[in-house]
C-alpha cells in the first residue's frame, strides 16, 4: 500500500489539521470527538444542516461546510460510521436556535449513530429533524443497507438546504425540501478499479484487468453486475438508463445533472462523459439545467464515476444558484 | 487500459464537448484548431492571456478560461504541445486591443510553438509578449526540456496575472508582474503511481509496489531518484527542502502554499500531507498567507503530489485575491 499518510490510525485527525489549516477563513476544526464546523458558528436564528459519515468521500462532507451549505460535519473513520457523540457535539456547536437538521445517508450505522443523537437532542428540548437520503438506484439491499445507498444526491441536498437555510427557511421548509429532493434525485456509479483503505492496507475487492463493476456502492460494496469493460458512450447509456427508468424521467423534465468522479477518474474522461451525458439526455428531451462535474463524493483513489440526475423546479434551482462559499463548492461569495 | 473513453484520437475533442457543454456560462470551444476561450471573447481593451499545453494536465489549462484568469487555453493531444494554429487561432479569438501575452510552461515544444504562434501575430502588426515559467526545482535537463520544466506555479501565475489584466493592468504591467511571479515561485512533485496516456495504451513508467518517484515530471519524465516508499512526514519534508533551498526562502518570507495532487491521490491524503507542509513553513519562520489544495495540475490518474512555494507581495496577493470566475477556480464571482 502507497499512500501519502503517516500511520492508519492517525489518518483521519491529520487530514483535518490540514483541512483547518488550508481553510481557516470558513471552517474550523475540533477533535474528540471530530467535527468540522462553520468559522462563525453557531449562526444565531438560521436553521443549522448537519451531516456526516465516513472519511474517504472527500470532499464530501467537510469540505461542505460554510456559508450557503453545510453548518458541521462529523468525519468518521475510513468508510466508518461516525459516533452519537460526534453528531451530538456537532448539534450542540452550531445549534442557533432555529432547529438542526441532520442530514444522513442510508446507511445502516449512519442512521443508527445519527438517531442516537438525535434522541438526545430531543430529549434536551432541541427541535432537531433527520432526513435519510436514498439515492443510488444500482441495489435495494446491500452490504451495509436496509433499502437503497446514499450517495451523489447528498451534494445535491446538501447544497439546495443548505442555500434555504440560509436564505431564512424555517425547520419545517427546510425538511420539507430535503424530502422533496430525496424524492427527486436518482444516482448510479461504475468502478474501474478498487481503492484500499489505510487501516486495511489491501484492495477492498478486485476487479480483472478487462472488467469492470456496474452499480458499484462509494465503499466498494457490490453492485449488479461485473461486466467487460466497455467505451465511454456504453458506459455512460448503462448508468443513465436505470436512473432515468427508476423515478422516471420523462420528457419535458428538467433536471440538474452530476457526473461525478469516485477519485482517481482524470477530468479529461469526466467531461468527456458528461458530454455523453448531456447528449443523450436531450436527446430524451430532457433539459439540463444545472451541471456540476468533478471529485464530489469520491471513493478514495477508486477510477470511476457516477451519474446524478435530479429532476428540478424552481425553487430548487433558486437555491442552488444561490452563494456558497466551502472548500469544495463555491460562487456568488 | 481501462479509461472512460470512446476512442483515444478522439479522447480530447470529446472532453472539450463535455466541458463547453458543462460550463456554457464561463467558456465556449472550437475545434480544427481546439481553442477554449471565455464566453465574453474578446474582453475590449484588456490584455488577453493565452495559455495551453498538452492535454492531461486537467483541470489546467481549459479550466483556468474565464473572468479573472485566462482567455483562452489551447488543448495539445495528450501531453504533446499545441500546434501553432492554435495558438494563432487563440490569439485572433481573444485579442481586445490592449496586447497579448502568452503563457508558456518551459518544454521544448511549447516553446516553439507559441514561439512560431507569436511571431506570426507580431508579423500582423500585434503587440504580443512571452514569458516562459520554469519553477519545477527538480533536474535542470529534462526529457522534453532545456533547462527547468514549468508546474505547479504556472497555475498562480495564470491567477494573478489574469486578475491583474481584468483590473486593467497594461501590456508592459502585465508582462512584469508575470516575470516577478516566475522568479519567486519554485515546485518539486513525487509519483507513487505511473500513468497512461491513452493513445499509448502502457503505463509511461513502472514503479514497484514500494517505490516513489522523487522530482517527477507532470508527464511522468525522470526526477532525480526513485527511492523507498516513506511516512508522509518525511516525504513532505523532502519536496519541501530542495524548494526552500533554491530560492531561497528565509524566515520573515510570506508565501503562498500549493499542495497539488497529480490527480489519482485522494484529497484525505493531500490535506494531511498540505498540513505537515503548513507546520514546517512554520517551524522555518515563513508565514503561510494564502493556500490552494487541490488536483490543479495533473498527470491523468497518476498518484502523487507536488508543492509550490511562491514568496508573495501585497500586489500579488491583491491579484490572487481578485475575484475569478472558471471551472476549477472560483472566488468573489
Amino acid at each position: 500500500m502507497k499512500k501519502i499518510i503517516n500511520d492508519p490510525s492517525t489518518v483521519v485527525t491529520e487530514s483535518l489539521r490540514g483541512l483547518a489549516a488550508a481553510h481557516g477563513d470558513i471552517l474550523k476544526v475540533r477533535t474528540e470527538p471530530a467535527v468540522v464546523y462553520r468559522a462563525d458558528a453557531p449562526a444565531s436564528g438560521k436553521v443549522a444542516i448537519v451531516s456526516g459519515g465516513g472519511s474517504g468521500h472527500e470532499p464530501m462532507h467537510g469540505g461542505f461546510v460554510g456559508l450557503g451549505m453545510l453548518d458541521a460535519a462529523c468525519p468518521g473513520a475510513v468508510f466508518t460510521s461516525p459516533t452519537p457523540d460526534q453528531v451530538q457535539a456537532a448539534i450542540e456547536h452550531v445549534n442557533g436556535g432555529a432547529g438542526v437538521l441532520l442530514v444522513v445517508k442510508n446507511y445502516t450505522g449512519d442512521v443508527l449513530n445519527f438517531e442516537t443523537a438525535a434522541e438526545f437532542a430531543a430529549a434536551e428540548g432541541l427541535d432537531v429533524r433527520t432526513v435519510v437520503i436514498d439515492d443510488d438506484v444500482a441495489v435495494k439491499d446491500s452490504l451495509y443497507t436496509a433499502g437503497r445507498r446514499g450517495v451523489g444526491g447528498t451534494a445535491l441536498l446538501e447544497k439546495i438546504v443548505g442555500g434555504a437555510a440560509e436564505g431564512g427557511y424555517s425547520l419545517d421548509e427546510c425538511e420539507a425540501l430535503a424530502r422533496r429532493v430525496i424524492g427527486s434525485v436518482r444516482s448510479m456509479g461504475v468502478a474501474l478499479t478498487a481503492c484500499t483503505v489505510p487501516h486495511i492496507g489491501e484492495p477492498s475487492f478486485v476487479l480483472e484487468d478487462d472488467e469492470i463493476e456496474i452499480g458499484i456502492g462509494i465503499h466498494g460494496e457490490p453492485g449488479r453486475r461485473r461486466v467487460p469493460h466497455q467505451p465511454a458512450e456504453q458506459l455512460v447509456q448503462t448508468l443513465l438508463e436505470p436512473i432515468l427508468d427508476d423515478l422516471p424521467f420523462s420528457s419535458g423534465d428538467r433536471v440538474l445533472l452530476f457526473t461525478n468522479s469516485m477519485g482517481g477518474t482524470p477530468l479529461v474522461e469526466l467531461y468527456l462523459a458528461h458530454g455523453i451525458a448531456e447528449r443523450l439526455l436531450a436527446d430524451r428531451g430532457i433539459t439540463v439545467e444545472r451541471r456540476l462535474v468533478g471529485p464530489y463524493v469520491t471513493s478514495l483513489e477508486m477510477q470511476g464515476m457516477s451519474l446524478t440526475v435530479l429532476k428540478v423546479d424552481d425553487e430548487m434551482l433558486r437555491w442552488w444558484d444561490a452563494p456558497v462559499r466551502t472548500a469544495a463548492l463555491r460562487w456568488g461569495a
